[in-house]
C-alpha cells in the first residue's frame, strides 16, 4: 500500500494570494463541478510525482479517498489535502517545487474553464480561435516572456524506456544545458524527465540565468505521467490537440528520442504541420535521437514514414545517432537559423505565430470504437491529411493504454478496429509490434495486452 | 499657442508587449469608439502635463488636432501620435514617467470597458458587485500587494490653492515620506502634486526601497487634473465614485488640505460613509490640515459640518494647522492602529474590506438640472444619507465647473438649482461663497461666475 | 542652543557588518587618534546636516561635546553616539541616509589611514602613485563602476548663493535629471545641493534606475559643508588636492556656477589642467552657467582669466547664461563626445585615466603666512603654472574663511599677504572685491571681514 | 593522449575588472613569480576538470606545456592561456563556471600572497593571527555573509570510492538539499562530488534561492582534486591546516563518508579539535555515514579510534548506516542546535568563532622523511595532542600518494617510516592496510606502492 499523508494545509506563494470574496466563495463552494473534478485529478498527479505507475484507472483507484478542499482564510484561500501521496513530502513539509506545480494547475484549471470554455471570447472551431486560447493560456502562465534570450528545445519520447534510453536523454539534456538551451518535455518520466536532469547539471556548470524546466501536460494524460519537481513551469492544456500546438509553437528546435505510441503520435503530429504547403520554408529543426544501442529504433520509424508518409517527410527530420553533443549542436544550430527567421521576418521570438497548424490537427478527436474504425488511412491524399489521420490512430492507441477514459471503453467493449489500404496497415502493424516487443507501450507490464486490432 | 510635437511613435515597455493577433486588431481597427474615445481623453490628459487650465472644453479644443493611432508592429503595437504637447518630450524624447502613464491608461481603459462593462462578470447595481469591479481594476493595475508593508496615505485638498498652501502640502509629503508613508493623490496639480513632491524627498533621505506615488483619477476630471509625471502608479477608474471608493479602501490614512468644491466633494464622501452605523468601530484616521495662514479655512468647515452633520460628524476627524511633523505623525500612527486592526481582525492590509460603503453613495450620480434640483438636502434624514446628499450637490458643482459634459450643460441651461432645507440652504451659500472668495473654484480665473444658485 | 539628541546607538547596514576580532578591538580601542579625531568630525558633519553654518570652529565648538564610541557586539561593531544634532533624527530613529553616510565616513577614514597612510603601497610624491590612491580609495568606497551608462555630471559653485541662484541651480539639476544624468558635487549646501534636488525630480519622471548622487568632500571642509541627506554616496578624500582629482577623473562634464573663493579656486584648478600641453585634444566639456542676473558673474570670472591666463585660456570653457535646458544639452553633448573618445582610445569609461594632472596641483598646499606670500603669481611663466599659483592662493582663502587651521591662523597673525605682478595683483583684487561685495565669501556675515591682503 | 586548446582569452567577469596601472603592470611583468607558480598550477587544476587521475606529477608534466599570460586591455587584464585542457570548454567557449574558478584562484591566490604572505598584518605563529588569516581570506571570497540562513554542512569523505559508495554521497545529497542545506566540499571527484550532484537535485526541486556549492581547496592538493563545475564558490587557502580550519569553522554540520587517508586525516583533525578540553560544551553535529554494503568501513575506524583515542572520543560522532534520509536529518537537527546556541551565546552564525582549534594543529606540518620518523605516537599524552600527531602522519601519507612534493620525496628516499608505541603502530598498520585492499589510497591504481612503512 501506499505512504499517505492524512491531512494538510498548503498556501499558496503568489498568483492565487489576492482574491476578492467572489472569488474565494466561487472555489470554497466548489459552485464548478467539472472545473473541480478536473482539478482534484491534476493535483493528484501533481503530488503523486515519483510513481511508476501508468495506468490512470489504478491510480485513480489507489487514491480513490484522496480528497481537497478549498479553506477561505483572510481575504484568500488555501488548500486542505486529506489521504495525498507521501512522496510529494520531507518531513512532513510539502516539497516546494511541488506547491508551486498544485497552484500552477490551479491557476490553468481555472482559466481554461472560466476565460476559455465559459467565456465566448474564443471562437474554438476556427484555426484562428483555438490558436488565440492557446496563446492565452500560455501568457497567463507567464510562459511567454519576450525578454528571455534562450531558446527553446522540445523533447519528446517514451515515458517506457530502458535505463541506457533514459541515460541518454540525460546525457543530451546535459549537453543542451551546457549550450544554454532551456527545455520543454511533457513532463513525465522517462524521456520526459532525463533531458530536464541532464540540463540541471548543464545550467548548474554554466551559471545559467532563468534555467525553464516547462512541462506542458493534459488533464487526461497527468495521472499517467505525474510531473518531476524539477519542472520549475507546469502548464496545462485542455486536451491533447492543444497541447501539441503549445509544444511547436513555444519550441525553436524539437528532439524526438525513442519511445511508444505517444512518441509516434507526436512525431506525426508535427510531420503533418510540416508537410502542410503553407509551411514550406518555414525553418523547424527536427532531430531524431538516439544512443548507439537503440538506433533501430529509429530505423524502424524512419521506414515507416518511407512507407506511409513518403521521402518527402523523410526530409523532414535529422537523424544523429550516438553522439549527445552532436544531437545538442545541431538543436542549437536549428535554433539559430529559426531566430534569424525570425527576427528577418519581424515575428515574435516566444511564440511561432507562423506556422499554420491545419484545423484537422486541432480539433479534439475523441478516440471511440467508431471514431478509430472510421479513420481515414488511405494514401489517396495529401500526405499532412494522411499524417493528421495517423496521429489519430495513435493517440487512440495511447488512450486505450493510459487514459482513464479510453481504459474503460477497451475494458467494456474490446480493441479498437483500425482499417485502411493494405500497405499502410502493414507498415502499422509493424510498427506496433514492435512497440510492444521493445516493452515500449505500457510501463512494467509482463505481458501487453494489444487495445487496437489492426484489421488489414 | 501651444507647443506641439507634429509627430511621434512610442512603444510599450511591458504590459502590453504580448499581444494575441486577434488583440491587436481590435486596438488598430478601433472597434470599440467609445474606448477610443475615453483612451484619447486620458492620454491627451496625461501628455498635457503640468498645463495650467483646468476647463476641460478648452484643453480638447485646443487639442482638437491631437489624434492617437495604433500601429501594428511584430507582434504587438505601438502608438503614433499626432499633435501632443510638448511638454511630455525632453529633447524629441517622450519623458519616460509619462509613456508609462499613457500604456497604464490603455491598460485600465481596456480593462474597464471590456472586462466591466461589457462582460457581466459584475453586478454593478449592488455593493458587493461594485466593490467587486473596484478590486478588479485595482488589482489588475498590480496596484494592490500583499507584501508591501509601508502604510498609503491619501492626500486630499484643492488643485488651484496658493503658493504657501502648496509649500504647506509639500512639507508634509516631505514628512510622511520621512516616515516610509507612501502617497495616493488625486493626482493633478496643488494639493495632489505637493505631498508627492514633498515625499520624493523623505524618501530619497530615508532610501526607501518601493516609493509609491500613486495617482487614482476618472475619464471625466483627468483633462482638469492632468496627472504629475511624479506619479509612478496611475490608476483610471470608471467614474468619481468608484474613484472615491478606491481611495478610501486603499488607503490607511486620510489627510485633507484645504480645497475647493471638490475637496468638500470628498470631505462629505467620507464622513458619509464613516456615519454608517455599520462602520462603527472600524478605525479610520481621517485628519484635516493646514498651514497657520490657511487655518481659517477648516474653520468655515468644521462650522459646516456642524450646521449640516453635527456633533457626531465632527468626531471623526481631527484638525491639525501649522505643524507639518505633527500632520506626518498623526498619520502614521493612525495607519498604525489600523493596521493592528486588520492583523487582529485577519483582514487583509492592501484592500479595506470591512468598511461598508453604502449602495447611496457607489451609484454613479449624473449631474443635470433635473437631479440637482430634485437632491434631498433635508435634516430630517440619517446623517450619513444627508452627507451622500449633499456629496452630491458638490459633486455636481465641480462638474459645471471642470467637466466637459457639466461646462455645456452650464452653457445651454444656466446655473443649476440646488434647493433644501433653509438651514442647509444658509451653510452652503456661505461656504460656497467663501469658495469664491477664496479663488478655490477654479485655477486663475479673475471673476469666477457661479455654475449653480442655491435657492434660500 | 542647538537641538541635540544625548544618546543613541546605530548600527552599520552593509560593509563593516563582518569584522574579525581584531578590526573590532581596533575600532573599540581607538588605537589610533588620529583616524578617530578625523572620523569624529567628519561624522559630526554628516550629523549636523541642514546647519546654516560655514564657520568650523564654531561647530566644532557648539558641539564640544559632541562624543563617539565604538561599542562591540556580536561580532561587529556599532556606534554609541553622545550629543548629536537633532537634524539628523525623525522621531528619535536616525534618518538612514545619514546613517549610511555615517558609515561611509567610517569606511573611508578607516581605508585613508591604515591604506594609504600606514602602508607604503602608494608613493604619494609622484604623479602615478597619487593617482593610484585616489583610483584606490574611489574603487573602495564602490564609486567607479564598469556597467553604469548614465554620464556623471560635476557640478561647482558657492555653498552661500543667493536664492535665484539657487532655484537655478536646481532648474539645471532637474534638466540634467531629465537627460539621465548624473550628479557629483562637493555636497554641502547653495550651489552643491540645487542640482542634485533637481535631479532627483528629474531622474524620478524619468523612471532613472541607479540614481546617483556623489559627494566628495575632505575633512577640513567637510564640517562647513555638511552633505545633504539626498547624497546617496559620500566619500571621503584625504585633502583638497585629492578632492579635486577626483571630481576631475570621475566626471564627463564639468558645470561651474557662480560661487565665491572656493569655485574660483575650482575653476583654476581644472584651466591649469585643462591648460598643460600634454592635455590637448582630450575633450572636457567644461561649462560655466548661471541665470540671467547672475550673468555679470561669469563677466568678472571670464575677463580675470582673460587677463591673468590669456586669451587660450578662455578657449577651454563655454559660458551659457539663463537657459537650463540648454546647459543640460550642453553637458550631455559634451559627455557624449567624451564617451565616444574613451572608447575609440580604449580607455576606461568610469576613471578619466588619461588626463595628465601635474605634479604642482596635485602636491597638497598648506596655507600659511609663509607659504601664501611666497606665491608665485607672475606672467613669466607657463599658463598652467600660474593657474596652478592662483588655485593656491585662493585655497588659501577659503582656508582662512571657512577652515579650522586657517581661521586660527588669521586669528593669530592677521590676514595673509599675497603678492605678485601689479596687473595680477590688481585683477585678483578686483574679483576678491566682487566676491565680498556680492556676499559670495561666508554664508549670512553681515560684514566680512578679508582674511587676505592683496599687495600690490 | 588528452584533447588541448591551443590557444584561448577570457576576460574576468566581476572582481577584476577594475585594476590600476599599478595593478596591470604586476600582473602582466609576472614580478612575483612564486604567486605566478602558484597561480599556474591551480588554474591547470580547474581547467583540467573530470580527469581522473590524482598523480600531481603526471599532471604536471602532461601538461608541461600549459601556459598562462596575463594581457593588458583597456584598463584591466584578461588571460591567454595555451594548451589548456579541452574538457573545460563547450563548442570553443570556456564553461562559465570554470571561467568563474579560475578568476576565484587568481582572487585567492593574489591576496594570499599580497596580503597574508607579504603583509605584516597578520601573526602566522600566534593561534588568534592563523584564525584571522582564515577568517580574512574567507571573507575576501565573500564566504562569509551575514544573511545567509540556510545551513552549511561539510561532506568530507574519499575521492577514489566505489559507484555504490557515491551514489550513496548523491543521494545524501539530494536528502541534505530537500532539507535546505548547502554543501561543502574538498571540491574534488567521489564524495566531494556526489553530495553536490544530489544536492543541486533536491535544491531545484524545493527552488531553494541561493544555492552553495562550496569547494574549499589549497594549491597542493588540488591537481589531483580538480574542483567540479558545479561548485560556485571556490576557495583556495594556503595550506591543508588552514583548508581544515575553514571547513570547521564554515560549517553548521559535518558528515564523513567513508575514504582513504586523507579522510581518516580529516577525522583525527575534528577529534583532535573535539578533544581539546576547552571545547567542551560547544554543540558540534559529526555524523559518519555509509551504506549498508560499506558500514564495515566505519567499524574499522570506530575501532581505530577506540584503539587510540578511547572512549571519550567515539562520543563525539554518530554512526548513520544505509539511510540518506537520516543522515541529513540528523544534519539539520545538528545544525538547528549550532544555530540555538549561536544565537544563545550572540556567536555570528557565519563563522565559528568560539571553537578553539589549538596551536599544534593549526601550524603547518611539512611531512618529511625526519619529520614523519619523529612523530610522537604515544599513550602519553592528552588524547586531542595524539590526535593531532595521528592526523600528521596520515597527512603525510595523502603527500607520499598524490602531491608533488610528497612523490618525490618518496621517489627519491624510499618510504617513509612511522614510529610509535606498539599498540598504536598495530592499529595504524591495520587500518592502512584496510584502506590498501579496498583500493581507498590512490585512483585506479592495480597494485598499490605504500609511501609508509609502520615501524612496528
Amino acid at each position: 500500500m501506499t505512504d499517505k499523508v492524512a491531512s494538510t494545509t498548503v498556501s499558496p506563494e503568489a498568483a492565487l494570494e489576492l482574491l476578492s470574496p467572489s472569488e474565494v466563495n466561487q472555489l470554497v463552494n466548489q459552485t464548478d463541478a467539472n472545473l473541480f473534478h478536473i482539478f482534484r485529478r491534476c493535483a493528484l498527479a501533481v503530488l503523486n510525482t515519483g510513481n511508476n505507475n501508468d495506468n490512470t484507472s489504478e491510480i485513480l483507484e489507489e487514491f480513490a479517498d484522496f480528497d481537497i478542499r478549498f479553506i477561505r482564510q483572510a481575504r484568500g484561500i488555501k488548500l486542505q489535502l486529506s489521504n495525498s501521496p507521501a512522496t510529494a513530502f520531507v518531513d512532513g513539509k510539502m516539497i516546494r517545487g511541488i506547491r508551486e506545480q498544485l497552484f500552477s494547475v490551479l491557476r490553468d484549471v481555472v482559466y481554461i474553464t472560466s476565460e476559455i470554455r465559459d467565456s465566448n471570447r474564443f471562437d474554438l472551431t476556427t484555426t484562428a480561435g483555438i490558436t488565440d486560447a492557446v496563446f492565452h493560456i500560455l501568457r497567463n502562465a507567464n510562459a511567454v516572456r519576450k525578454g528571455d534570450a534562450n531558446p527553446l528545445v522540445v523533447c519528446w519520447g517514451g515515458h517506457s524506456i530502458s535505463r541506457e534510453e533514459y541515460d541518454f536523454t540525460k546525457e543530451v539534456g546535459y549537453e543542451l544545458g551546457l549550450r544554454d538551451m532551456n527545455i520543454i518535455t511533457g513532463c513525465g518520466p522517462g524521456a520526459m524527465k532525463g533531458p530536464m536532469k541532464g540540463a540541471a547539471i548543464g545550467h548548474a556548470k554554466q551559471h545559467v540565468p532563468n534555467r525553464r524546466y516547462v512541462g506542458i501536460t493534459e488533464p487526461g494524460i497527468i495521472a499517467a505521467e505525474s510531473p518531476n519537481p524539477i519542472v520549475n513551469e507546469l502548464i496545462i492544456l485542455p486536451d491533447i490537440e492543444k497541447r501539441l500546438e503549445a509544444f511547436v509553437r513555444m519550441s525553436h528546435s524539437v528532439i524526438v528520442f525513442p519511445g511508444g505510441a505517444g512518441t509516434a503520435e507526436e512525431i506525426l503530429y508535427i510531420l503533418g504541420v510540416l508537410l502542410h504547403p503553407s509551411n514550406e520554408g518555414i525553418p523547424f529543426p527536427l532531430i531524431f535521437a538516439a544512443s548507439q544501442d537503440a538506433a533501430p529504433y529509429f530505423d524502424t520509424i524512419n521506414q515507416f514514414i518511407a512507407e506511409t508518409l513518403g521521402q518527402q517527410a523523410q526530409l523532414k527530420y535529422k537523424i544523429v545517432i550516438g553522439d549527445a553533443a552532436e544531437v545538442a549542436k545541431a538543436a542549437r544550430a536549428g535554433a539559430e537559423e529559426v531566430l534569424l527567421y525570425r527576427r528577418t521576418s519581424k515575428d515574435a521570438f516566444y511564440f511561432n505565430w507562423k506556422l499554420n497548424i491545419p484545423n484537422e490537427m486541432q480539433m479534439p478527436f475523441e478516440p471511440t470504437h467508431e471514431s478509430m474504425s472510421q479513420l481515414d488511412l488511405h494514401k489517396n491524399q495529401p500526405s499532412h491529411i494522411l499524417a493528421a489521420n495517423l496521429r489519430k490512430a495513435f493517440s487512440g492507441i495511447v488512450a486505450g493504454n493510459v487514459k482513464e477514459q479510453g481504459i474503460t471503453l477497451i475494458r467494456e467493449h474490446g480493441p479498437f478496429e483500425i482499417k485502411g489500404d493494405t500497405e499502410i496497415m502493414n507498415s502499422l502493424d509493424k510498427i506496433l509490434r514492435t512497440f510492444v516487443i521493445q516493452k515500449r507501450m505500457k510501463i512494467g507490464e509482463s505481458e501487453y495486452q494489444p487495445c487496437y486490432r489492426v484489421v488489414t
